[in-house]
């Protein structure tokens, strides 16, 4: 198959720029602004002292996620969704995914009995929000378990190896990594990948768009997300370590 | 490896009874009760004369699904949304993935300018709703399709293939076949797959409940989805010829 | 007055056929399947061990009711209430009739400091769900509370006497017993009445669609409601006794 | 039977004093203070020349009301309907009710193309609200009226006849009429009925409270409604010709 | 500069006639109908011997509002807020402002753990209906806390000074006092001034409606309240010492 | 008076650092993220080509505004509007106020019938965040109304002078400018101001958080905001030039 031209140019394994940028406001235990090409969401890591009524008194923490998009971070206007009375059905799902998948981690024994809330709110958007917040919110997740630890709050580190999360799909026929949104809109198959730094998958969510997808372009797809993943992962460790 | 004893003694690639009971309720253009095991869910296909705002004047129809859990069709009771003030993430999240499934199967330009709306109402609930939701809401579409083929409403039949959906999943270190709510509780990787009767993935959603899953477990999971399938698919396809 | 023909050719004092169906779901500690001719309400009782606030310390258990009607139970589809954002005024007035008749049954100091609720989700609808649902929820109540004193939860059987309802109503100039939808919809004259196994009003509630009612009209129609409500206690007590 | 001494000292068939104080406020077109001892309600009601969507073209009117209750109407203080964010059960059933029950004396094809709301709002509340309100909204409602056929905006008059309501109910063993607060809360039956001018029953809604009541217990109680009907009739008629 | 009419006549300092109405309603520990002019809003004040969360244990009471407006207390019907599913952005910021302005003269502590909430409903508007509600709900407050003294629940009197509030406004370029809704509807800039009775200021809310306003003119403008409050405060004297 | 110091050490009369970035995101027809010391508010300015229903067809425009807060724009989490189910009191009067201020700078007539919508979304806050956002959205306003004027879609600006805004309060006996969050936590009198470049008051919002404050201490305020308000002026100019 020839590669058809990509609309940003980038070959189809290829990743859109990437910066993480710890510490980006003051308050929150963890803060990263993380940018995928024109994609930039705040993550932030809220410790609270505190864990929902169902784990109440069973030694447990809880990781949990919310997720909103500014009402501009979008071409046209989005309505607020305060404004509208409540969370729609795409905010709540991928809110529950970011959750799901932060808590893959997380030794929540060892965490005890507090909360962290991951707050990841889209300032632009540009196609593949959802995986940058999972790729972003890991490493405020890190930072506010490291406050905790200095603190000694908590003995054993609680998260084990690393999360991030790529979309890749089907565009024009070509398997290719990281969608952005002039992709994302005219792709035939769109998947969202969780994967661990050690190859596992967390969560795999993909949706043929137009035509039913076989499990020979499943199969490259899972390739490119795997390649993708595991930049992410260097770029969440180079990050860490600075 | 050694096959762990399924809860229910099924064998690891065998799907619970099956039964498909259509014009169940005598009001919808479609209706059928389908029954997985002890899950029955109540799918009706209602038409109607009218399209959404973001559809208008374009001549082409619209598929929309909603999903709801009777209060009792739980071990324990849950509470009734609309008592409760709004439809939660779950079941938005649910309803989500029935209408993309079933889109997926219609030409929505020979549908004409019309909505059909599958409501799936979970009357008891073991495991598996949201799979056995897409897998009866497409034999009550085709009924409402027919209906407005008999009426000569449209000409063309705008439903091409068949979709069906089952659950698969790792239960003891064994991937198994059609997940009932004791073996969902506490397995380790959890995937919902949708298909047409192509072999073609429509939507696939797997999560990692306890460990990462590897490759050749989500081609095990694949494998057993697609026997799966096809039996589903050969069902309805006795239903709708009965 | 000579008799108008009743749209199903009934005779002016008969009742639809009737069919109690105990045990309908699995989950519930009461799960009846009521018919009242084309009419189905599927009603449930659940037991909780808990009492609203204002009953806690007492010593006195609470008796509640939740209706709903599934989209699709009627002829054209009705908007969820879930996705409307809550229970309209006709459910709310329904569900706290439906309350009061059963707690109108029940010694609250004998079933001790526990709620029962129950559910009357109809199914589909023709005419009189408020009165099939208070005539199913009693068998669905009795069965909970049979199970508290085999599991001898409870020693005195906090339940006294029967509860039934039917409706009546001024049918093209003819007093009639249990309207259907074609009725109801063109009837004068419709009242609820609620009775006991002696005879008792629990609830009356009449309203003149038409032209306002006499006495000798009313007497006529509880005479009616009383035939219609002996006839019901016998089913239910039939049922029960299978 | 003895007669039980009712704690306001009134006979058994005796009303409350009543005041019908018109043009209390003064934008409405109709607005109505009405009194029933301590019980205070204010009626209003608002003339706008636009029906319903379900009424668009039909060339006929609508009658519809709102209820509500100040927060501190009541001895307790109950929290604001607005600030819980809508309205509860017992103020959905009582507004369906003041509405149904004042479509009954008007000829709505008469009226025109035209709404006139009912809003009922409780200053003071000491038993008997709902019936004070239809008995006050009556009188604002012929004001409303009055002032379009003065305006020349409708030609045949559409109210016919007059609509007022009681409570009546069995106190200490004793049918009474017109409950106050401190009966209401200790009454077996308690039954709220609107008739016509004419003596016909416009709404029925009987409560046993306490154990069933019998028919002869129910005439007793409608001959004391007729009785206060009568009543309030002749003092709305008085309050209209001043 | 010469002086515009005003459309009700009055003086350019001159208050509409001010009426302060005590225990206008019965259950309430405070309750003043407060007439402006045409506008007429119904004070409650209702003792609650419980604090909000944030001040649990802190041996401080709380003073609260609410703020609402009769459907029909303006010249066209206004939705009911219960009805639209919650309060709305200037109900809010009203009461927020009545809230505030109460509690700047009551020593908490003295108050003791128990919280009094101003209920202020306009019955009839026509203009400056949110400091009348202030003016009058000073009345109520006084009222309740004198009941919690002759019952001997607090000690201290814990109010310090009165308060009242006064709009001010520039119409047709002239400086006013007490603006009617005629005036508001065409003034330049408007003010609600809140002060206590030693001619401090409590609140100073200004708008320029038209142009920006200038020191010399809020100078004018802070004078005339001055007035305005004086007199207020006087007859707030006279009626509690009625 | 001898000056208190400031937990900052800025001098009474001295703002905090004011950086206004432009083209701050890509979408939005202006976006500007202004920081005031450690206070950072992304004001972006969205232009559609509508009016809200009681502007159709009157030839002019509308400008409004949102508020929000990142939940971790604050010390402590705050929940998410969204997920609460709708915006609080606070966050309404705030956008009233910005939506307030900045149409007194446009000449609606001029910018003919569109909606400019101001969106000022906190994500980080140390007090003075409305006025911070009012500032920062009158820029966003020039770039957006700018663009417009390119497209040639408006002849005229409709911008008239500049809109800038500042708070001022007394701290421990002292006036001063531009409270942060320590010293808005402890002052004794708050106020904001809305000026515009010709010196002339939009809004003054004062309250007495402490004691009363007299009209020799809010002249020294009205002096301090005018000395800040010209500063932020010529930043706003500065930026807009660059």
């Amino acid at each position: 198959m020839t590669s058809a031209q990509r609309p940003s140019g980038r070959a189809p394994d290829q990743l859109r720029p990437i910066v993480l940028q710890r510490h980006y406001t003051c308050h929150a235990e963890g803060s990263v602004l993380i940018s995928c090409g024109d994609t930039r969401v705040l993550c932030t890591a809220s410790v609270e002292e505190k864990v929902p009524p169902f784990l109440r008194g069973k030694g447990e923490g809880w990781i949990t996620a919310e997720y909103g998009m500014l009402p501009r971070a979008t071409k046209e206007r989005t309505q607020r969704e305060a404004a509208r009375g409540g969370q729609g059905g795409r905010t709540m799902e991928i809110q529950r995914l970011i959750g799901r998948s932060l808590r893959a981690c997380v030794d929540r024994g060892a965490l005890g009995e507090r909360t962290i809330t991951l707050d990841c709110d889209v300032l632009q958007a540009d196609g593949g929000t959802r995986c940058a917040a999972i790729t972003g919110a890991y490493v405020a997740l890190v930072d506010a378990v490291r406050q905790l630890q200095a603190k000694r709050l908590i003995k054993k580190d609680p998260i084990f190896g690393a999360i991030a999360a790529v979309s890749v799909g089907i565009y024009k026929g070509q398997p290719v990594l990281d969608l952005d949104y002039a992709e994302d809109a005219n792709c035939d198959t769109d998947m969202n990948v969780v994967m661990n730094d050690g190859g596992g998958f967390i969560e795999l969510q993909g949706t043929a768009e137009g035509h039913a997808f076989r499990n020979d372009e499943l199969q490259a797809l899972l390739a490119l997300a795997n390649k993708g993943v595991s930049e992410l992962v260097a770029l969440q460790r180079a990050a860490l370590a600075a």
